[in-house]
């Protein structure tokens, strides 16, 4: 056994994809800590305590803002099954692949799925997604912040007016973006918001934070259903149509994080210790600056990919701070490079999705990789392995670049 | 912020109630590695990895075993998703609350559920089984292993064959049994079994393994549906009604561990390597061996219950290994009982839920805590907490009766 499954000890890389990137050292050494029982109160205080500090990274007064045991993807699922009942209309600008995972999403749901859409690169004005509105009449504006296979960061400060104007329940996927980008769950009128944590916040994925505004939570209850083993007299289910997951039912998980600690899962204690340490840390470095480190960095690789005469893909107006997008030179084999980043230098850069794979790498800067030796050290072995397959870029142009942006390295 | 949100520091709790129980030291130490990229060579590796050694902890060839991303309700909702389709007759053998936790799943899946009981610390012979499947005619059978709120144990052997008989689908949840009391998977004839770490496979919750016969992969393959995002011109659909979710959808599941790698959610490597290390240590231990050792040190604690002279819940004919139901004795608070337990000890041992709650403490003995030490404390403590609330046990005659079961401390 010893031998043929040896103790885990994976390569060490550094992944300056789209996400997963490496861990924070801190959050995993909080993850190592021993386990204390699901209600016990020391772990019923720090389930209180991620509420508060998650509250803080969503900028949001939400009271249920929690976190719901599974990869990104779950958060996204509970909160559309939960909110989304069948036969509801739905609206999805689509702007990549993860617009089109919503729609996947809400079709399994059982909703009227209208779409619109712009070319990958793009992103929608809000006057073209009210005169969507206006058309399609839909519950639930469902949108993603910061689309990783495109690179593009969709605003939304003025769509939770527009929302309230017709009285659209208003969601986003922020996976990606979060802690990287602004994200103003409160000041932007967001009804619903879910993240993961193997983007900017800096851990590994398996839990998804997400919060909820009083009318999302509203809506939530009206599908209220108590299960049926530990129901008593005083509980009573709501008027509308139940949710039909029993593990993603949010009225469910609110009352296991609520005072009434109604039994639901069991808390994934180890995932819930990494995600107050990922909220603590980016609490004490300030959100506001680790955004600003997301830019600087994020900028930095830029300017480094644009000195080594590569160009970049999409409109930079509105690109995420933390992923770029690299147009794969003519005549060089994008699987070659990234095999040979991997394999010689131990970095993993990013492939793409659909219409843009085999044509575009995704390099990101996110989280603990938000750093200047990631941007420099990246830069120097993509300009090596480039040389070494016949593309010619000037030598140390890449670097000076980028040092040049930090002011620095004179 | 250091001061508000500490680094974190759980008080050291021996978990001796139903579960979660104290993870295994080399669990958590394996999942404080530092992450490696979801497509890289070593995570698809390791990916493999864990199907072989759960394969090994299931006892089946069967191909699909694998980890669903959530706790162990997770995993029993993949499987109850992806394989009801809503109309779909089950029948639920009722004898306790996660039978009655089957039922509420299968409902929000928009089964018929059909359900026999039996009164709680009993379990149902396969005849009462066999009757109820000619009645009904069910599509599948869903069955609780162990079921913790009444610690009994149902026996599966004969379940599989009379299941075949009648061309019935066979699942257990064996959240709270697996890798505590034997389970077979291809000899009792299942067609899916889920389970979850925190319980005997001794790691924290959060992620579930679950194995699917060819039969079942048959039943789930003919929903097939693939996301538009990564669609491309091979891909087919099956003929029959979706599953309901895409986040449990086991046939996109199953197309991400498989060799197509098409990208679902982005897998929970800590949890992974958690999982892995779980599954190497029962492996290395040998799983008979483990069994037997959950066996000892259960008996150990009911010969040293039965020395105190308290009486215990249940057929104890079926009990399961890993934890024993402790009738509250009259007089006695048993949430005083444990709370000094907790406070002043240490050490967590459990309530119970529905018709027992406020009569019957949970008593575990599993996993890394399946221990003679764990054992002989636990109790030691309790003779103490018992003697100052004023219930009167022989003066260590519980240590002794634990002893004795060993055969020594002479």
């Amino acid at each position: 056994m010893e031998n043929r499954y040896p103790q885990i000890n994976p390569p060490q890389r550094l992944l300056m994809g789209p996400g997963p990137i490496n861990a924070d050292p801190r959050v995993l050494r909080a993850m190592s800590t021993q386990l204390i029982g699901q209600y016990d109160p020391a772990m019923t205080h720090y389930m209180n305590e991620v509420m508060a500090l998650y509250r803080g990274v969503f900028r949001t007064e939400n009271r249920w803002t929690l976190l719901i045991d599974g990869t990104s993807r779950a958060g996204i699922e509970a909160i559309l099954l939960s909110a989304i009942r069948p036969g509801d209309r739905v609206l999805v600008p689509v702007f990549g692949r993860f617009g089109h995972l919503l729609c996947e999403i809400a079709r399994r749901c059982r909703a009227e799925v209208h779409t619109i859409e712009v070319p990958w690169g793009e992103v929608f004005t809000p006057d073209r997604i009210e005169d969507a509105i206006k058309r399609v009449k839909p519950r639930l504006l469902l949108t993603v912040q910061g689309d990783t296979s495109t690179t593009m960061l969709q605003p939304l400060a003025e769509l939770g007016a527009i929302c309230k104007k017709y009285g659209v329940l208003f969601y986003t996927d922020a996976t990606a973006s979060l802690g990287g980008n602004a994200l103003e769950t409160d000041a932007w009128g967001l009804d619903a918001v879910s993240a993961g944590m193997q983007k900017c916040l800096g851990g590994p994925s398996g839990t998804s934070p997400i919060t909820l505004s009083p009318q999302m939570e509203e809506a939530i209850r009206r599908r209220k259903c108590v299960e049926e083993g530990i129901r008593t007299a005083e509980h009573q289910d709501g008027d509308e149509e139940m949710i039909y997951s029993n593990y993603f039912d949010l009225g469910m998980i609110m009352d296991y994080w609520g005072p009434e600690r109604l039994n639901h899962h069991t808390e994934a204690t180890t995932a819930l210790f990494g995600a107050r340490e990922c909220a603590r840390l980016i609490l004490q470095e300030g959100l506001d600056a680790g955004i600003a480190r997301h830019k600087l960095h994020g900028d930095a690789l830029l300017k480094g990919i644009q000195g080594m005469g590569l160009e970049t893909f999409g409109d930079l107006k509105h690109k995420m701070n933390n992923v770029l997008g690299v147009v794969i030179p003519q005549g060089v084999n994008g699987d070659q490079v990234r095999k040979l980043m991997l394999e010689d230098f131990g970095i993993e850069i990013g492939t793409s999705f659909g219409p843009l794979h085999g044509k575009v790498w995704r390099i990101g800067t996110m989280g603990y990789n938000a750093r200047k030796d990631c941007v420099m050290t990246t830069l120097a072995a993509l300009e090596a392995v480039l040389t070494h397959v016949g593309f010619r870029a000037t030598q140390g142009a890449a670097m000076q670049a980028a040092w040049d942006h930090y002011g620095s390295g004179a």
